[in-house]
């Protein structure tokens, strides 16, 4: 199966995804800065990938300290992992997975050599967890998928923005994986086209039957009645079930909506943000306006024209109709019924 | 003001769209060989534009011929008027701007010079005819175009694709001349581009304030109450109203039901095919993998990943307010209103 990242001995193999899909690079990654790089230059993407890349960047940050003193190590430690946090300080899983290392290994770690098994071994869990939940995802997802279903995903939410089989995608691997007959249809996703370069690459690549289209088709295919229905992933979801993703997922939604198609969103539980009531709470990224005027150096529309480029655009929770977590599915209304996932979870 | 198309004394100046908005090139063309070889590679391109280009062909191929015999005249001369129409076989108005000259020429001329004089006459007509035809179209659509409105327009209908002031475009100029102040949203329109490329361009030279966006962000700009109208074009009305345009006009015509924006559709009333009955009598032309997969030379895709490519899609009358025609505004019900303009026409 494809991975985008693995701990080897003592470097990290990260699947260049700049480069993808028309040329497969594995670069070996070996110190904590080069982990920052490949970051930076978006080889690594998705908020839970960079979570566990993060996680790995940590024990290379431990390789690289030389004190045998535990104060030393763990001050020296706490300043890289920091600046690993800051490669990309909107991806909450990378901070998430830093300060698990860091809370453990401060508040466990007697001798260096102790800290540094704390470190790797906590990296590797964070990794594995990420393909379990993933996993759970997909199991919660699976009985949505039926014979002859044809679905729409949108951006990409797979194996190469997870440690695991993805979050929207999870699904659809489980289905191949019983022999369920179904297709999907991948929006390319302006203006970062991660669904052109990623998506139909990742599907192409487990052999999944797939249709690469344009984002404004994704209404005649309806009206045609080619689309069953329609799952993506989240960035960030409110209390009340409203959720942020890539920017043309509210127009999907609203197009399924019109023409009765069930919209379904996956993400782990953990993308639950209770601390935003609704939509209004949760903010929206404004990026460059060279993203919109053409594809990186490939720039098709005059310089002087203004341009508009939010990140990301909300799906209210009137338009989901349920969303498929690593808790199970959760139908609404959504305020009760989160409620009682978290009780079962206290 | 911008002009794509002007006959000289003795060539046709085009401005080649394939290098817009980066370079203006006006291309001189001195024969009818070299003008079908501009509409192929899409130098000239929107079908009123093609049918203008066309009959100044026609002048270009009538200079060609050196016969001062009108018998064998004619017959050369609609041998090359032929070789022009089959230059964009789908384009409605080429055909019927080459009929009209040929049926002129053959009924009318007496001599060769006499012959020569009709087509040249009758080229520069149709052009005048068509700038008249977008002028009317203009103030049809001028007094919905009220202070403060935000209106998406799709693809591109303009001076571009025209001979005059464009039809979707065309109240926007007469509003910009009335000095009402109002915004333009352009949607990108993949997979051609050609709201990126000549729409936002177009507009950005005639200084109506405008923004480019990308498709897939409609849906979230309806729902932050920033577009208060939809105008776009149509290749093709069937006589109940339903309107095929370019690909994603579907999509949008939705999303602006879904948020209460009224959505209109400007077009020549020759546009109304009375022998379609509705939609279903439209057939859709399915395009090269190519153009999803990347633009140009630019393949960002894998070849490999199966492509869904349609052209055109198709608005259904329910959800279009108006036609914005040379025959006023046409509101609905649009059976009982298109049979008052038809009689009223005689």
């Amino acid at each position: 199966m494809l991975t985008p990242i693995r701990f080897k001995s003592d470097y990290l193999e990260v699947l260049d995804q700049t480069q993808l899909p028309h040329i497969r690079i594995l670069l070996r990654i070996r110190s904590s800065e080069k982990l920052i790089d490949a970051i930076l230059r978006l080889s690594v993407r998705g908020a839970p990938l960079i979570g566990v890349a993060g996680a790995y960047g940590c024990i290379l940050a431990s390789q690289e300290i030389r004190t045998k003193k535990l104060e030393g190590f763990l001050k020296a430690f706490s300043v890289k992992a920091e600046r690993i946090a800051a490669a990309r300080p909107t991806a909450v899983n990378l901070r998430w997975a830093i300060d698990r290392i860091l809370a453990l290994v401060f508040s466990q770690a007697l001798s260096v050599e102790a800290a540094r098994k704390i470190i790797r071994e906590e990296a590797l869990r964070i990794h594995k967890e990420d393909a379990e939940l993933c996993l759970r995802i997909g199991k919660a997802g699976l009985p949505l998928i039926k014979k002859g279903d044809s679905i729409l995903t949108y951006c990409n939410a797979g194996i190469l923005a997870t440690g695991g089989i993805g979050t929207a995608l999870a699904p659809f691997y489980l289905a191949k994986k019983k022999k369920i007959p179904f297709h999907v249809f991948v929006p390319e996703t302006r203006p970062l086209l991660q669904g052109a370069r990623l998506t139909a690459w990742e599907l192409k690549t487990a052999h999944i039957s797939h249709t690469l289209i344009c984002d404004g088709m994704i209404g005649s295919l309806m009206a045609e009645g080619k689309i069953s229905k329609v799952i993506t992933g989240a960035d960030r979801i409110a209390a009340n079930g409203d959720a942020a993703n890539k920017i043309g997922t509210y127009s999907a939604a609203v197009l399924a909506r019109h023409h009765g198609v069930p919209f379904y969103v996956a993400a782990p539980f953990s993308t639950f943000d209770f601390s935003a009531k609704g939509s209004k709470n949760i903010p929206i990224e404004e990026r460059g306006a060279s993203e919109v005027k053409g594809f990186r150096k490939n720039q098709w529309a005059s310089q002087h024209s203004p341009v508009f480029n939010p990140a990301f655009d909300i799906t209210p929770h009137e338009l989901i109709a349920g969303f498929i977590t690593d808790k199970g599915l959760i139908r609404p209304p959504y305020g009760k019924n989160l409620k009682k996932v978290l009780k079962a979870r206290g």
